[in-house]
Order: C-alpha cells, then structure tokens, then sequence
C-alpha cells in the first residue's frame, strides 16, 4: 500500500489537531472523552518476564497471593471484592482500583501516592496486609531459580537480579493492559451505530450534568484528585483519608484520585470503600453528593447504559508457565 | 499419502501388541510405563465453559478461591504447598493433588472418594473449609448472570442450570490437562537421544528397586491403592487416615491413591501431608519406607535426575475472560 504524504498529513490533523502556535486545537474530536489505543509493546521479552512475575505467588510470603489475586485479569483486572483479602484473610483497608489502562493515571494508588505503575508494584509486595513479603525474600525466592535467573540476565544484561528490575518488568507488563475499541470508542471515532439512542441520550445526560469535569480525557477519570463529598459529605466504611495521607495537607482530606470509567461495569463494587454494589448505586451517590443532582431513575438507568459502552477489548494472553522452585528456593510460609 | 494395508497392520501390531488367546503381549514397549498422549476435545464449547469455571472465584463464599487458587494451572495444577489454604485462611487437612493428568486416576482425592473428576469437581466448592460455599449457591449466581445463562443453554440445551452441569463442564475442561511429549515419552517412543545417561540410569534404578511396582502405567501412577509405610511406618503430620475413610476397613488405613509422578518436578512438595519440600528427600523416604532401601546419594541424584524428564507440556490457553455479575448476583461474603 502507498500513501502519498499528503494523505498523511491528512490524517495526522485529523487525528492529532493542529498545533496553532503554542496551542494544539482538537479538529475532528471536540468531546472530553478521547479513545485508547491499543498498548504498544516495545520490549516483548521485558513485558513477558512481567507477566510471569504478575502472576508469581511466590511473591507472596504465603505462596498463595499474587498480583492477580487482587488484580484480577479474568474479571476487569479487580477482585470484585469491596475490599481485598490480604495475608492471612486479612481485610484491606480499601478498594482493589483496576490495573486495566492504569497506566493514564496521573499516579497510582487511590492516595496517588505511587509515581508511577513501577513504585506501585513494589507496595503490596512488601505490605504487612497484602502479600506480606520483603523484597530481599522476594530477590532471594527468584534469584534461586535457574531459569529465572536467565530470564532475567537476557532482559536487564545484569548478573544480579534485583527489585527494581521485578517492580520494572510488572510495570511493562501492566503497560499493556490497554482495553481499546469499547463500543464508546468506535461511536467516538465515527461508528455512530456503536451506541444505541439510549446509551447516546446516557452519554449527553453525563456530559450536561457535569461528570466529566471529573470523568474526562482518554481514561475517563484518573487524571486528577477530587474531594468525595463535595456537595454533601461522604459517610466511607474506610477510615482512608485519601491525598492528605500523601500532602500532610488538611485541604487534601478526603481527596482520592477520580477512578477511570473504562470497563466500569466490570470494576464493581465501586468507591474507594467499595460500598456501591451496583452502578446504579454509584450513579445515584456521585448525582447527589458530587453535583447536587438527583438523578430519576430513567436518567439513573440512562447514564448506566452510556458507562456500560466503556468497556474494552480485554487483554488476550496465555496463562503463563511458572518455573518450578529448586531446592534452594524459600519455602513458602502461609500459617506462620 | 497411501498406506498399505500391511503397513498399517505392522504398525498395530508394534504400537498396541498383539493378542494371543486371551492374553496381551506388548510387542514392542515391555516398559512399564506408557507414553501419553495430547487429549481429544469432544465438545469444544463445554470445554470452554468449564475452563471460565475452573478460573471462577464467585463459584466460593469470599469470591475469592477458584479451582485455580489450589490446582494452579501456571504451577504444575498445585499450589505447591504443604497443605492448601481455604476460606477465611484454614489450613487444608492435605496436600493438593495436582489436576493435571487427573483424568488418569482410578479415583480422585487421595483416598479415592470421588468416583471421577465430575465427582471430584463439586467437592471443594461446598466444603466449609475450601470454598466454602453452598452448590444452591453456585448454581444462584451462576444463574444471575446471563452471559452464563446463554452460556449453559448453548451446552446443555436446556432451560435450567443446575450443579451436575456445572461439575460436568469443570471435569470436562479438567480431561483436557493432559501433558504430552515429555523427554520420558520421547525416549519410549525411539527417540534414544531424548534423555540423558544418568537419567537412563535413574529410570533403570527405579524399574530395578521395585518403584514401578506402584508407580507405572501412562500416569507413572495414580492407579491403584497403596500403603503408606510398607517396611516402617510413616509418621504423617497430617491426621488423614487414607483409603479407610471411604471403606471403613481397617486394612485400608493409611491407604493412599498412588499419586501420578508426570510433572513431578512441578508439583512440590510431596506426600499427602507435603512433608517431603524436594525430590531427593522423596525418593529417599520412599526407598526407605515404601522398599527397604537406602539409596547412596548418586542413585538418589539419578533417580531424581530420571524423574524431572516426565515433565510435560503444560497445558497452554487464554486466561479466561468472566462475565460481571449484575445488580442481581449475590455478592461475595468474604469475611463473615
């Protein structure tokens, strides 16, 4: 196929805007919320060691939890839990967020007190609540295996394996958890049959009544740290305290980062404390105490309709194959 | 390509012998261990469903334990621990017995209470002390949803969805965990080069020291009733008493199913009560208690040596994508 380069250019503007001297203009897209794209994978074997350690409960002290025991890729990349079970049935202190397209959010954690997907990874390893492991162990438990050992030595070209390259390899893995070409996406780039009238009508009633203040931009939210409980307050079953954890700032109370919507139907139950079963729920909740709105029900029913478009191709992989721990391995020790 | 007549009968004749009267006599493979072969797929689509099933944490009380958590498909079907963790983080009373290959057991579970893998399949999923749940339960949720509900009705053709369904597609998907093409299986079938000597001298060790007197046949195993503790007893940390439990004859006790040693070097640690962490400290317990025989450290060292080269394919297929529960799905009770 040849494309002359004014086809190109073309396109670009289409896609892209044009740049008009220090502002960029969107053309062809004027809404606030943009499609994904799907994940580019620049280091296959980089991603493929990630996926492993993704699913490695020997990252756990228990040998029972790993990454995708809260992170559940089966279903939306959560655990559908309220809030998760830690070490030893432990309850968490709040709600499993998505790993799917968690790579858009301007930081991770509900607190957003991870930078970024690679200083998160590192967290629940290490959590007395979660996996409940140390890092060195975690060293210890790979560097005792051959073959993750070369495994390693052919992506990082380094004789020891350390943290950073497992927190690194899980954070290219996550990277590619992108779920493009949900049926809002496809109506987005000009499939106005993707929707129904009622999902489109949903979609208007979300953009009028101002939700995508919060819920905008590629990942519909997880680009900003918003109060819960703007116009009336929040009564959370969580005693978390959201950004001022992070800021020590009174004025950050109560401030969590804005959940992306992408594949919300799948993320149930939803809220930092999980306490909204259902997106009728959390529709109703956000109406009242984030906009002062009180939606009816056929407006409620509407706006469920329109966030059920969100979700996306989910991601497509074979399970991995874990390699088996030799004698030298740490055992794990799941009742001590 | 054309095959004679007489080509097809000479290779009847070497793969499955030849019969004489009414005995059997291999022609060509006097071992008495037997390659395996990939399995067959009857019904793709049951299948398909009950591999969502087997990866299905809704089908336990927290929503947390699938099949999967215990009989982990990435680690050689087992949690590769002593004994599994249950709801609410009980400590299992056994070691988990390693799903694949399952399909070639005379019985299921260690004492064979379980006829078959649909048998078997319903056992966790009500026991207070694994999943926890109820199969009315199971069968509610599974109803609730109704990608699950087209799901069965395309399967079964019919217009309720019940247990024995659910328990069918799970064993159905289980019949296709099946590990073809070890270095072991290539050796018996021509390939002299497919193991090492010392592996060839470990498998010589264990034919000639009476192994293969429990474990032969296609699974290495899994076929028959044995004592635990033949020439000195076994002191098991586990209280399970065996065989006895299901006949309650005296003579069965400590009875245990032969397990499969296919995939052995995956499916640490060992024993029904797991005590054994490595290979070298199983074969020398069973030398000793099973056949009255010291191993030196070489044999030992062949036999283990022997043993990793009945390491198969694993099984290799997409993680499955779960349908979400609706408003009407009971929800998960993980911590009550």
């Amino acid at each position: 196929m040849i494309m002359s380069s004014s086809w190109v250019t073309a396109a670009a503007v289409m896609v892209f805007g044009v740049t008009m001297g220090t502002a960029t203009v969107q053309a062809a897209s004027p809404e606030p919320i943009q499609p994904i794209k799907a994940a580019k994978v620049g280091d296959p074997a980089l991603v493929e060691l990630g996926k492993k350690l993704y699913f490695e409960p020997r990252l756990s002290k228990s040998g029972f939890i790993s990454c995708n025991s809260c992170h559940n890729l089966s279903m939306g990349g959560t655990d559908n839990l309220k809030t998760s079970i830690g070490h030893n049935w432990q309850k968490g202190p709040i709600n499993a967020p998505t790993v799917l397209n968690s790579s858009m959010n301007l930081a991770q954690f509900w607190d957003g007190r991870a930078k970024d997907l690679q200083a998160q990874a590192g967290g629940p390893i290490a959590n007395p609540g979660e996996m409940a492991f140390t890092h060195q162990l975690a060293v210890e438990v790979l560097t005792s295996i051959p073959a993750y050992q070369a495994e390693f030595k052919k992506v990082f070209k380094k004789d020891t394996l350390d943290i950073e390259q497992v927190t690194k390899a899980i954070a290219a893995f996550e990277e590619t958890l992108v779920t493009p070409n949900s049926r809002f996406d496809k109506w987005l780039k000009g499939d106005k049959k993707a929707i129904t009238a009622d999902e489109l009508a949903g979609y208007q009633l979300f953009k009028n009544s101002g939700c995508v203040a919060c819920h905008n931009g590629p990942a519909v939210g997880g680009n900003s740290f918003q109060k819960m409980g703007v116009v009336a307050p929040y009564k959370a079953s969580s005693p978390a305290e959201g950004r001022m954890a992070v800021t020590g700032k009174d004025a950050d109370r109560f401030n969590f980062k804005v959940p992306t919507l992408r594949n919300v139907e799948l993320t149930y139950p939803y809220f930092h404390d999980g306490e909204a079963a259902t997106l009728t729920q959390a529709v109703d909740i956000m109406g009242r105490l984030q906009l002062g709105k009180q939606f009816t029900a056929d407006e409620n029913a509407k706006i469920v309709a329109f966030l059920k478009t969100l979700t996306g191709e989910q991601p497509k992989f074979a399970l991995p194959i874990l390699p088996p721990s030799t004698d030298a391995t740490p055992r794990p020790r799941p009742f001590e």
